[in-house]
């Protein structure tokens, strides 16, 4: 989406001095995301990106703004809110929610080979170790929960065959969902679209806003299904080991999960079949988005149902 | 002086596994410095410095760490410490106590313009107004105590002359502190050599290892006394007021703090001529140090003393 609720360069410039990062020299609108409006901001102090939210509330940001503090100063390279000098991480401009955030460096990779998806890997690890000393929860927004409500209100837009698709995977895990493996803090969302490189490094991860408490190899399938699958939705099995490996490096994945893979790639499929959906089917009214293919992770999912062995064993 | 401590790349690739910055990729002794051994280290998450503590303790270390990390989050571009998995800010190497901050961009500037000077002033006033929501206090070790401290035992290297300048000085200090003047957590070393410029801007603020709770305006003199004069000591009329003038408009000074300044310029003038007799006359053993001129601040100080007006007044 374009951005919604526009700023000026006088309303900025006096909204900033709640904050020492300097006086405004430009400010940009981003013409990406789905859920905010977004500007790039150059400071004297440096580059910043600021969101006026949309959709979330000031009883939700201090989840997501606090974890991505949390993260920050344990070294994930993830957009560092800015406090004010009230000490607080979110503020109001023009009526919206509003934060400053650190602006990171590099770009999205659309064709990962298994080294980004290796870094991919480490970093996701990274993520969920320092994740551990987050003390805020939240259930991930888009859980079990979630996929629940949302099913009869998509299911009156599938055929006989999809139909029976999604009753059966919401049946399949209700009845796998494994309650006694490791959770935390995920990411939720960690497509490529969400993670900057340079070069073969990580400068990046963005976008937290979908963020929540799950199970954490839930947020290594949801990786799996985007970083390591070829166009027909396919696992990569280099790649894919590849990831595997270097997250396993850093935090070991134990027996339980081993078990729980493939109920875990189905789970992540289905997340993103149902939303895709929804935004498809029942899209918010005046909203500009173009909706991504819901048909994507329906073969997603159709592949994992019919995989006969975990990936890595491939 | 050198590095101290010696680390190899082996000690350190096993001691970054508490944090979440990835792998080490490089390691590199820094040579400067006189109380703690530096290293660049550059990661697969981007570039850090390592400091191990040669004489800071455990117990004196949150103060200067959180305060960076309190400033960092804030928008200040200083060195942000990382945190280890278990959310502590320093750990412990090769029997040190060790953190790793954050790696800031730009070069010192050895000659300022008074463009320079205004964005010391911004930065300085806007260190100021962050550090005042930080919750932690400790005394500036460099402050009225230990000026009495240090005076009895540097007096027996001066002349008859010098050893009236101080204790005249002290005399009238004790006379003039200005118990009412807005405190806070300042700096207290902000020489040229402790902020990075990129072009005009300020790329980095460092070497918070002098930090302490003390009057405001002693870090705004001590500013001044280093960035506002001549080869001679003398205030430069047109630096002086770049700073004071962009340090006043983002932390307005009060009619007590103009009333105070010329003390404050002589507070500050003497306490780095009492730190360099010390450092001079009084060498710790085995330490190899290229001390700074003491005569540099006895003559600012015999300056300050007869200029018979505030400098910004000139």
């Amino acid at each position: 989406m374009a951005v919604f609720t526009p700023v000026t360069f006088e309303q900025l410039s006096a909204w900033l001095e709640q904050f020492s990062v300097g006086t405004l020299v430009s400010l940009e609108g981003i013409a990406s995301g789905i859920e905010n409006s977004n500007f790039f901001v150059t400071t004297t102090h440096g580059r910043y990106v600021l969101t006026l939210f949309e959709k979330l509330t000031r009883e939700e940001l201090p989840f997501y703004l606090g974890l991505m503090a949390h993260l920050s100063q344990h070294g994930v390279p993830c957009p560092a809110p800015v406090a004010g000098h009230n000490g607080r991480l979110f503020g109001e401009l023009n009526g919206k929610p509003a934060a400053l955030v650190s602006c990171l460096a590099g770009k999205s990779v659309s064709q990962p080979a298994a080294a980004h998806c290796a870094a991919v890997g480490a970093m996701l690890a990274q993520m969920h170790n320092a994740g551990a000393s987050f003390g805020v929860t939240r259930e991930n927004p888009r859980g079990p929960h979630w996929w629940r409500a949302t099913a009869p209100q998509v299911k009156p837009f599938l055929d006989a065959t999809q139909a029976t698709l999604l009753d059966d995977e919401l049946a399949f895990q209700a009845s796998h969902r494994l309650d006694q493996l490791p959770r935390g803090a995920i990411h939720a969302d960690l497509f490529r679209d969400n993670v900057l490189f340079e070069d073969a490094h990580i400068g990046g991860v963005i976008d937290f806003y979908f963020a929540g408490c799950d199970v954490l190899l839930f947020d290594v399938a949801v990786c799996v299904n985007d970083w390591c699958v070829d166009a027909g939705g396919e696992i990569d099995a280099a790649r894919t080991r590849a990831l595997l490996t270097s997250y396993h490096r850093l935090r070991p994945l134990n027996a339980n999960e081993h078990a729980a893979w493939p109920v875990m790639l189905r789970a992540a499929a289905l997340r993103f079949w149902l939303s895709r959906l929804y935004d498809l089917n029942l899209p918010r009214p005046g909203e500009i988005i173009h909706p991504h293919d819901p048909g994507q992770f329906r073969r997603i999912l159709e592949l994992r149902v019919t995989a006969a062995n975990p990936p890595w064993m491939v």
